[in-house]
């Protein structure tokens, strides 16, 4: 199993990519809403403690891996200022059969959440970006 | 919401769309791979039930909308000859959250394969396709 983690400011994109015996990839992208507790915005600062946010990635996907094995995922994170429309992660999970890709996607954008130290620094206002 | 289908013999590639107000896009691409029933193979050959197949593939996206409301899906599925590497389904979800995108996604697959008439119709050995 092979992790690829990618923390960055620069815009996300992931190259296509075919892992032989891989029949499913599964992918998700998150991107910034132009609604944030209900105000309009015109784009979010991210910030990550750095060694820290990749290390916990890495354990993730490798707890993950056990009970729902993969090949490869590739998981990309911005940080700094990301604009409304942009991505602020996306990652994809390379599985033999899609029922493990679907869950690894989806278990680990719920352990994002709660144990990687990324975090939205704030909302910044139309206003404030023009 | 709205929905994309398109049933093609040619290689499949769904570009970058960003819809607005959509904070999560979920993505499933179905690769054929190099093994079926434990026999190497060079590609599946696929035929579909051309108006049906679409007539039921939109059923199914607009019935899943009511209990996981999605903005825009787009499924894309190749018929014909898919040599191994390639896909030969890929649909998106875009929707507000992930949770809606992750159940479509999963629960279209599901749906896919027991009610669409699309059919492998053969699996294609090394020395016949070389």
């Amino acid at each position: 199993m092979n992790i690829e983690v990618q923390i960055t400011n620069s815009v996300l994109a992931l190259p296509p990519c075919h892992i032989p015996g891989c029949g499913a990839i599964a992918r998700f992208e998150g991107v910034v809403r132009g609604i944030e507790d209900g105000q309009p915005i015109a784009a979010l600062e991210y910030e990550a403690y750095l060694p820290m946010a990749e290390k916990v990635i890495r354990e993730i996907l490798t707890d993950l891996n056990e009970l729902h094995p993969f090949a490869f995922s590739r998981v990309h994170h911005r940080v700094g200022v990301v604009p409304v429309g942009e991505a602020a992660i996306i990652l994809d999970v390379h599985a033999s059969h899609r029922a493990e890709a679907f869950a690894v996607l989806s278990k680990f954008m719920d352990r994002l959440k709660r144990d990687v130290p990324i975090w939205k620094v704030r909302a910044i206002k139309e206003a404030r970006l023009s």
